[in-house]
């Protein structure tokens, strides 16, 4: 996988656990909403049909700001490995009408005893990228991959 | 296949060749490039990398209007029955920055000795459907079947 430094952002981290148990973080609903977003915020409604062209939704409540509810779509996926999904399109490939606008890869590969934890957002622009890490990209994914560590430890 | 006839447009075709030959029309970027457009607009540089994540890649040079490229991503293989790509995402589903934006949905048929074509466009919002509407998407996509069917029965 090639990174368009202009565009792209990413996270990489070492997880405790293996990678068979960082893939059922991500892709069964209930595991997800312990860990995806950082805490307070809450994550709930996780929605996964893990198949190209199944939808990839979750619903956050956010303290202070609301309600934010995204459907996107799975686009590959090969088990304990790779999994990609964006927000651009929703369940069967249907175009999204006000997505963020971005696709996710995250890859797993085995580290000693545990995964190399990639997570990759890939967006449309120079400028959406980096609005995106004013966001706080950085802190927000990594305290989320902390949270991700810490589940998938645990299981 | 199911439509939302807010954001969706269709076109339905029966086309002589088998559903076959039709594949080869979408698929091959020599015969993509004899029908794909409506004469005189004059589709060039064809570039199909016939996988999921793989390059749909059109060069259209439009009299009075200049030359135009799309770099869109194959999301659906399903050999000589559905073809499902978007210009929402690039190459390895990355998110393109000026697109259109819409998912095309192609599917085959058998139909007697022909196809029964369907060339499905889903979109963003239904604005945006009304303007490929208003843009001529049935007089453009219906010229671009019929010289799609030409090209598949001489085959």
């Amino acid at each position: 996988m090639i990174l368009n430094p202009e565009t792209d952002l990413e996270l990489v981290r070492h997880l405790r656990a293996a990678p068979s148990k960082v893939w059922r973080c991500w892709t069964e609903p209930a595991l997800l909403e312990q860990w995806f977003a950082p805490k307070p915020v809450v994550t709930r409604d996780a929605k996964i049909d893990l198949r190209p062209g199944g939808i990839f939704s979750t619903t956050m409540d956010i303290p202070e700001m609301g309600t934010q509810t995204g459907d996107g779509c799975i686009l590959e996926v090969v088990p304990e490995r790779r999994l990609v999904w964006t927000d651009l399109l929703g369940p069967g490939y249907r175009p999204v009408g006000d997505a963020f606008g971005f696709t996710a890869c995250i890859l797993l590969e085995p580290e000693g005893s545990g995964t190399l934890y990639r997570a990759i957002a890939m967006h449309r622009t120079p400028d959406q990228r980096k609005s995106h890490e004013d966001m706080g990209f950085h802190d927000g994914w990594g305290t989320a991959a902390a949270q991700l560590d810490d589940v998938a430890a645990a299981l």
